[in-house]
């Protein structure tokens, strides 16, 4: 049994005890009726999270590169247009993937940190025909938050389809696919959800279906074929593989968590700690980093410019040992640069907020850091008298 | 929270409470250091269920198929040819799998119920080079068991690979990857482990990695990249997908259940419940289906033959209505031919032998089908008390 942590990384985030309790229920055979019932369950709910009319809305068995995957090897046949919106490093993946898939690739890109316009979106579309924009909606790796609705209407005005990769944003701020006109979306289990990963659910449009129907290739994947999921998702109940039974339970009470916390009070919850955790970063004499304003990052998702000086690795390594608290390093171009602290799900809590300032104070200091000693926990619970909490 | 059931089907099995305690352990970062330590113990425990010394020894996070087809799809580029023994519906997914991965299939075709003779594979070997043969070690549609010792020596003396399909045999009975020569087995966790699925054990030796780093073509997976996860699953660490941290418990409790019961006791107690069960249906008038002796089939997957004018749903539905126990229906031309009863992992107790047969012959006499009170009760233990349990 490991010691437990704090989890204020990009992901996992703590997982709500309800979704741990729920995944050690017995299992059940997947034809049980009482299976079903519980998948059926499983997709009412997460056409609430998406909030989507859709008939097709389940999960992939995987973690949410594989429902990234899934979408894309499903949608896209070799030789096809994509165009991957890129300015961070699930930019990246998404190219990766698409690339793998057999398909040409156009990359818009934009700085880290920073948000894409869709002015260059358009102008890739109208350079050829293009069957997929593929867009990140939260960028885990920089904490901003793409708006997505100027870019589906662009897509749409070019007949092509709009993916977006929530996988970092569903549960935590408004995913609308329906209002936006999201095509395809893809979500993760483990950062807003507050759920162990490896169920990991989506949503797509007649319009996506209709485009794999309309394949003239098979897709090369059996595991992540779409149309055979959804088929097994579905009244057909079509035998695929051996439903991951523990996970579907445990999905199943983190979107019921969702929906009896509410959209709105769910979203509010995560606005307040993360904007609590930043009043109190600020002042400990921290830089957030990117130029966006509030609007256009993460709430949930805070990088942190590492100082001057400080060792970013040995911060993060007497966090764990220490105060047994978890933040996370960065990727790439970044790596070393930030740090990123995650207030997500069952993690966002005034407790987190204020053992995470109280606990990094002191290891700056022991990095030779300036501080006003308890300036970061007294600006928080200042935020937080403010809020009402 | 469903009504708990006692699963006698072909998979999942019963989870073993100890597996389900752990699936709810709080979660650690995948790179916690108490985290890769846990990594550790399951690529440990892998090789000790596989009986191997390979390097590469890891679990694919999504269930069996996902397994299958990231071995296949990361060995196998477009165009390579690849045979397949195929006497049942999960030779038939080997088939389908290779198939989409652009291989060139050559099938080698039983009858259901069969296992395969070497000699049609070594024909079909000479008839033109060949990267992998590919074969179902425990054939859960008909419930046979494939020696594969032969098929490995006449592989490697085609300088082929050979895959095993050990999805419902690992656990349950020997797996000697190394002393038969197999080059890369994959397992699920559902069946004889009684775990719940959505982590799948494989391994593979150096001749399939050699294989694998000799690609000329990129992996179209990114997802089922074993080369990736193999850098993930080492000390590099390499990030790739957020490790499914639930069902990383799950499993190394699961592989240290096996390992604290010890290999040999364990494959007795899976032939001591299946004989038991058999003697019982026996008793009862029923006949198993297939002619392969004892030694070529699964000690704990039974193949039950429907008997004429009994409704093989109905059967079934008042099994698990009036009973609470769920046993298996078939595939393909097997389809309301049989039943499948599976005595696997901790589902293999005395108790449920006892139980099923005592249901099952109240629910057969509903059907008008004639047998002896208690015929199937008595013979199981009749056999328990001759093993002395």
């Amino acid at each position: 049994m490991p010691d437990p942590r704090i989890l204020l990384g990009p992901g996992p985030s703590m997982a709500d005890p309800r979704v741990l309790r729920a995944m050690s229920t017995p299992l059940l055979g997947q034809f049980d009726p009482e299976f079903t019932a519980i998948m059926n369950d499983v997709m009412e709910l997460t056409r609430f999270a998406f909030e989507t009319g859709n008939e097709r809305a389940f999960p992939v068995s995987g973690t949410g590169r594989a429902a990234l995957e899934a979408a894309i090897t499903s949608i896209v046949e070799p030789g096809d247009r994509v165009i991957v919106g890129e300015c961070g490093r699930f930019g990246l993946l998404l190219i990766e993937i698409a690339e793998r898939c057999g398909a040409a690739v156009s990359a818009v890109r934009g700085a880290w940190g920073s948000v894409l316009d869709p002015d260059p979106i358009a102008a890739e579309l109208r350079r050829a025909p293009t069957k997929l924009v593929a867009i990140v909606h939260g960028e885990t790796s920089t904490g901003v938050l793409q708006p997505l609705e100027a870019i589906a209407r662009v897509t749409h005005e070019h007949g092509a389809l709009l993916m977006a990769d929530c996988v970092v944003t569903l549960g935590g701020c408004e995913v609308a696919v329906d209002r936006w006109g999201v095509d395809v979306a893809v979500a993760g289990a483990q950062k807003c959800l507050s759920c162990p990963s490896g169920l990991s659910p989506l949503t797509y449009n007649a319009r996506a279906e209709d485009a794999m129907r309309r394949r003239k290739t098979r897709i090369v994947s059996n595991y992540l074929d779409l149309g055979q999921l959804a088929d097994y998702w579905s009244p057909a109940r079509f035998n695929h593989h051996t439903a991951p039974t523990a996970m579907v339970y445990g999905l199943r009470e983190a979107l019921r968590a969702f929906h009896d916390e509410g959209r709105a009070a769910r979203f509010t919850r995560h606005r307040l700690h993360g904007d609590a955790l930043r009043a109190g970063l600020d002042a400990l004499g921290l830089t957030i980093f990117g130029k966006e304003p509030a609007e256009r990052r993460l709430a949930f998702l805070t990088p942190v410019v590492v100082p001057e000086g400080v060792d970013e690795l040995r911060v993060r390594r007497r966090l764990i040992e220490d105060f047994g608290i978890e933040i996370g390093a960065a990727f790439g171009q970044l790596q070393g640069r930030i740090w990123r602290i995650g207030t997500m799900g069952y993690s966002a809590s005034r407790r987190n907020v204020l053992l995470c300032l109280a606990a990094l104070e002191h290891v700056l200091r022991g990095e030779g850091f300036r501080t006003h000693p308890s300036a970061g926990v007294d600006a928080a619970r200042a935020h937080y008298r403010a809020a009402g909490v």
